[in-house]
């Protein structure tokens, strides 16, 4: 793949304020860490629209990457993509009990379709003639205008499956709001499934969490953890909902996928009945599933750094930057020549790479800007290492350089971009299993919540109780792992007996 | 590419129904002939939400191929991608007085954040309490929230030029649409980039009219005139608007992607400024281009017969379809593996193909559906084939069918694409130019417009006479073309002097 050139006017850097900023600590504060390093990095910024990002090409080329990825993997697992309308007429949310519940509070509503220039002159307003005789939503998923539709697309069980998925913005009110982790408007895909029997539809939502956990650890090199929510925590609408869960290194967890079993209260909403094998006439079994940019938060906190960005080098839109280092024309063309051709090898060898020949920047301003922005590796090339046939590699994750022989470096970074892309997971698997404790006690919850991370513990199986946690200590269930064993144990909240441990955590 | 399996259940087709249905031809009515092909292709349909559609998984397909090749073409001319809010306050879009004039009409407005119960339990309503202080409009186009935007990007000549591409929904509010063709939401993509100098601004308008035009020939296999729009056919807010025209069967234009240079108009409009190389204050230059969904129409109504859609392979999901014809089970299974032997060899040569081995149909319905569905090449193979070696090789195009040797069939296909590529692309150049006639009197205008096609007449320039013109007849000058030469003559409508002729049509 070509460089693409997204970082190549960095806008917030250029500016003479900027440019010597350092970002705030994780340990002095870890929240401002996150944002200065979303906008520092060039990834995202506010507008001011309430609640609503502007994504930088260079995030949107990270988001872009992590979507095609996804979109193979759907399409391998037999879907096709499909777009239906950004607005939903009011009475349709209503037709699912639980669902508008869940949405009702934070929708965007368009009441109106034309503005007109004011008669006192003053400006542009509203126009009271062009009021709309039922009121639209701006979708917060797309459940309900789906399952209009499918009405009109099934009609017997040869019609089933129905895999559809839709890539598309999505829009629920927020008060407060941090970039790419909860946004007004934010783009996702939301998949749609329609199945015969309870059974398929049951293996589809898990298949498609399966989906959503092997792009978390095979591509974001983020290890998740597979499980079902609490009744408390499912989707509005939802007979259970699957998730993916993700620690972040200040202890709190992030949900990163969900992926819902709906039953057939869609199909029941919406009438949508089909014709079975034996003649009769059944509603339709249905599963939703989706990811967001929320996913882009979850990549940065996960593996970045003080000094920046940390990307696993299969997502990173650059995996090496070349930097020439030399004093006058004559050294840069010569040393600019040597990385070109280098960079030319490494693409051949399918790798992502950018020369940056830029003469209006020193390479230690270079050097500073690809690792806040995460740059998986950085080769640079001096007059001494063109004499000796030598080159600098320095790789992000570790921030350790070495002196390589410039003949045979394609192979060399092709193992370094893999050892990169293993060890953030490594190091992220570690930090989340260090900081996952059981707790048989509600000292001992107390404690180990305190100390950040997982806290494995019973629990009675009541909302009830699990309500009163979450009052107590802000603590929630992020699920009840798929893999959890059998285990006769007590409720650390109310002594009441348990079968099975849960997870509990603060979380994003 | 694989199989994506888009139209492996067609809703339409299953209901008993539309099985039988016919479309009406395009001499019979031209539009009912689209809107059934569109809706009997699986294209796309009209949803409740008024003016909305939705897109179906197979006309989704296309789009995705589309989108896919524009993508490419837009990164290989420097440009990235990003992503801005769907919402824009009010008071942005009054900045630019001929955006708001050309915008205010047709917007959709939110004025509400929340839903909540009525209080006498008759459903679900707006909260009147959650009435946002300033408006937000459904973006029409974005120059507005992006030009915003530019302003804490673009201090110096250093950050210029900025090439920069967004893929989005957007909402103009139609009372009478059409889908694809005019449809109140749509899909398209918005570039928006800003320049040091007028002359570069203008060359990247031009730029982008190239690489509009090249993929409309090149991939869409659909010929245009490039032009530039008279004053009273631009942008709102531009200073000049190039376009793409294509001529479709019934005779009337309809334009295909508009490139705008915008001068500094926004860049005033938001106080954009930047520090030139001589150390002054300068306002920025400006262009936007665009092309969307509808596209989609115009590839529709360029090639498609009364026996349904005709694509160019180089857009169609599947380019060669291979069907079996047996008797039996057994008869069966030996087809489909010679036949899934060839698909693999057609796919090693990177075709797009699909084995319909479904048992449940039978082989004259699936030859009329992929019919409909505009699939390039249909391969079929029955026990006598099978015995001779042979198989049915049937074009879409010309609705030829000829057998041929199975052995060799890849390197046969891969020359027939081209040919159907290059003849969809000759058959609608015949066309378009034998429909352009010469007018030079009024009367030999009217009877040039009756007959269809581009009328190239003599203009005196103004606005008014435009307007006469169309008011009178329907027709609107489409574009003055790049290549026209000077030649000096008269007006057709008011006989004022006329240094070159222009593109005169009716259009959609």
């Amino acid at each position: 793949m070509e460089d693409r050139n997204i970082e190549s006017k960095n806008h917030s850097k250029e500016s003479p304020i900027l440019m010597a900023s350092k970002l705030t600590s994780r340990e002095a504060d870890y929240s401002k860490w996150y944002n200065e390093l979303v906008v520092q990095a060039d990834l995202a910024q506010h507008s001011d629209v309430k609640g609503c990002m502007v994504i930088k090409p260079y995030g949107f080329a990270i988001w872009e990457r992590m979507k095609d990825v996804l979109d193979g993997m759907f399409k391998e697992t037999g879907h096709v993509n499909a777009y239906f309308p950004l607005f939903i007429p009011k009475s349709y949310l209503s037709k699912e009990a639980a669902h508008v519940e869940g949405f009702a509070k934070e929708c965007a509503v368009v009441t109106h379709y034309r503005l007109k220039n004011a008669e006192d002159g003053s400006g542009v307003i509203v126009d009271p003639d062009a009021k709309l005789e039922e009121e639209l939503i701006v979708r917060p998923t797309s459940e309900t205008i789906i399952w209009h539709t499918y009405k009109g697309w099934i009609q017997s069980y040869r019609d089933l499956p129905l895999l559809v998925n839709q890539w598309a913005n999505v829009v629920r009110w927020e008060m407060r709001t941090r970039l790419f982790l909860r946004t007004s408007e934010f783009l996702w895909q939301e998949g749609h499934t329609a199945h015969e029997t309870q059974e398929e539809a049951v293996a589809e939502a898990r298949k498609m969490l399966e989906v959503y956990a092997d792009f978390a650890e095979g591509w974001m090199a983020m290890p998740v953890i597979k499980g079902v929510k609490s009744e408390n925590e499912r989707f509005a609408g939802a007979l259970d909902t699957y998730c993916i869960e993700a620690m972040m290194q200040d202890g709190k967890a992030l949900q990163a996928g969900t992926s819902h079993f709906l039953g057939q209260n869609f199909a029941r909403a919406f009438d949508v009945k089909f014709a079975t094998r034996d003649g009769g006439q059944e509603h339709v079994w249905a599963t939703s599933w989706g990811v967001s940019t929320r996913l882009m938060g979850a990549l940065i906190m996960t593996h970045s750094d003080d000094a920046g960005l940390v990307l696993p080098p299969k997502l990173a839109p650059i995996e090496v930057v070349l930097v020439p280092i030399y004093k006058g024309e004559e050294q840069m063309a010569e040393i600019v020549a040597a990385l070109d051709a280098i960079a030319e090898e490494l693409k051949s060898a399918g790798i992502r790479v950018k020369v940056d020949d830029d003469d209006t920047k020193r390479s230690g301003w270079k050097f500073a800007e690809y690792e806040l922005k995460g740059v998986p590796v950085r080769l640079a090339m001096g007059p001494r290492d063109l004499q000796n046939g030598t080159i600098e590699v320095a790789r992000r994750d570790l921030k350790t350089k070495e002196f390589l022989p410039a003949e045979g470096i394609t192979e060399k970074v092709k193992g370094l971009l893999a050892e990169i892309q293993d060890n953030l997971f490594q190091r992220a698997a570690e930090r989340t299993s260090s900081t996952t404790r059981r707790a048989d006690t509600w000292a001992e919850f107390l404690t180990a919540l305190d100390a950040g991370g997982f806290v494995s513990a019973h629990w009675d199986g009541t909302g009830a109780t699990e309500e009163k946690i979450k009052q107590e200590t802000k603590a929630t269930i992020r699920c009840i792992p798929l893999d959890a064993p059998e285990e006769a144990g007590v409720c650390i909240r109310t002594g009441a007996p348990s079968a099975r441990r849960v997870l509990f955590a603060r979380a994003y």
